[in-house]
């Protein structure tokens, strides 16, 4: 939550010129997403955001993220639509950043999580994954286990500040994780950040997906699993069966998991859960101190990560 | 700029219903106002902004505040109009914290600022003036003489250390407020922060002044003076003589300057400016270290402060 930087009425209007969406009648930094800055801009015509990409977020990666919000929305997933000047450009520059505007979604993430919202989300994680199938364009993802043993390098030594024994854990985990972790998988485009914050509802009905920020190629069951990661847990970190089995068999209902990415799916799980806990170590352990902006507290996913270790089945998750 | 805390979307459905204005589509975060939590709500009706107000608004203060802005809205001036649930109610609760919904208002603040704008102002704070004449609800100014001698109680230990000579500077200019304020120029009440982030335009037409949670009973011209500090100075510490001008004739073409208030300006514009650089002095050495919200700097005021204990007459803004 945070707007890192301003943006001059004058060069707003100017930027808004170029779309043919009317002129600025107001706008408002918003207190969402930690990675960049994001305006809400209203038009004669129509409400907008606006991102200026900071520092996080690589420029080399936008045609990536731009071009796949493009193809969703092409194939019927409900997320925002890069707009593009008269001239067909969709990634401009503003304030010294590289920008972009989409198109403005109604609804609102969920704070309180109910089984519902969750089979929603494994309704249009599936959709998202076949709406993906075709987009040509490639990335990599950087958070894979190469990622996460660049991050165990940045972090192990001040680890057990955090909590003791938790280098020893990750350090293991990364070893069997780098020993097992499945390459055969169906592969595809994933969103790889499916929080509750990214996925919006209108009452029950789930109502678009944003922040495609980390969208990459892999296997498309560890899209799932991080899903199940972010939605299906309860605070005390015991898993909610009856919300992964809803999540699961929606997911089923529009791509059936083949047997591979069945029985990988504990150890994906395993991977999800290491993943989120490296990078949110690496925040805590490096933001400064009396931030404004608390980091997440990395031991929720080291409560995850043990439980998907005592599971060897898919019918640990209720399935 | 920051929002403190998060509202579920169950607990604003249910406070949003109570006003009758349709269902939420959508909520967002603002970023803006360093005071306390704003969000913009979106209905099937239209845009409001919801405010929790955060440890440093006095509760005791809200009736004055949205009574006020409710007042000034019936009386003409374009501000936020605070809502009423079916049974009357402005002032509720969300969150543990005392809330607010207000009239969004269409605009934008003026990042560059223009002669016209200034000439804006002085219409608009002239006009904010008679319209408060009526409101009969009252708040002591506590950012005057005796909030200036706390301040600098709690600063001028380590005022040194932003820079060397201000503790004493400081003490002066307190010494000789304290024994030349003037007590009997015509009283009213004031905005007491019309800066420009409180002020809205579409294009060069002033579209709506915000932000009334520093609105007190105090002498008005001593808000004008308030207001030439804030929009009428260059980067660079010097007055600009042509928006001082422009501020200052448009508001006494709407209300002329007693002589009295003429020649006390001088003395007010000294005062306004050791007001916030005592509040940011204040700010700067209590910040968290590595916070995300830069306080601002209060040497900005010590150079106005410097400029105005120049100045023996209004002709020293070019009047």
């Amino acid at each position: 939550m945070a707007v890192y930087t301003d943006i001059a009425d004058d060069d707003l209007n100017n930027f808004v010129a170029d779309y043919g969406i009317g002129t600025v009648q107001s706008y408002h930094g918003i207190a969402e997403g930690v990675e960049n800055s994001n305006f809400l801009v209203r038009t004669d015509q129509g409400s907008y955001i606006l991102t200026l990409y900071e520092k996080r977020v690589d420029p080399a990666d936008l045609p990536f993220f731009l071009g796949l919000m493009e193809h969703l929305a092409d194939h019927g997933v409900i997320c925002p639509l890069p707009l593009k000047t008269r001239d067909g450009t969709m990634l401009r520059t503003l304030c010294d950043r590289p920008a972009a505007m989409v198109s403005f979604l109604t609804g609102a993430w969920p704070r309180h999580i109910k089984t519902i919202h969750c089979a929603e989300v494994g309704t249009a994680l599936a959709r998202l994954h076949k709406a993906g199938a075709n987009y040509t364009r490639r990335r990599a993802n950087a958070l894979s286990l190469g990622g996460w043993q660049s991050l165990a390098a940045a972090t192990l030594a001040r680890a057990d500040e955090v909590q003791p024994g938790l280098a020893d854990t990750i350090a293991d985990e990364l070893d069997y994780l780098a020993a097992h972790w499945p390459a055969a998988l169906p592969q595809g485009v994933i969103h790889a950040d499916l929080f509750p914050d990214n996925v919006f509802f209108i009452g029950e009905q789930l109502s678009g997906l944003i922040d495609f920020y980390f969208a990459c190629n892999d296997a498309l069951a560890y899209d799932l699993a991080i899903a199940v990661n972010a939605w299906c847990f309860e605070a005390d970190g015991a898993l909610n069966v009856t919300r992964a089995r809803a999540m699961v068999q929606r997911y089923e209902a529009e791509r059936p998991l083949s047997e591979a990415e069945k029985s990988a799916f504990p150890l994906l799980a395993r991977g999800g859960a290491l993943r989120f806990l490296l990078t949110r170590l690496y925040d805590w352990l490096n933001h400064p101190p009396g931030a404004l902006v608390t980091p997440k507290n990395p031991l929720e996913y080291l409560a995850k990560l043990r439980f998907h270790q005592g599971v060897r089945h898919l019918s640990g998750y209720g399935l």
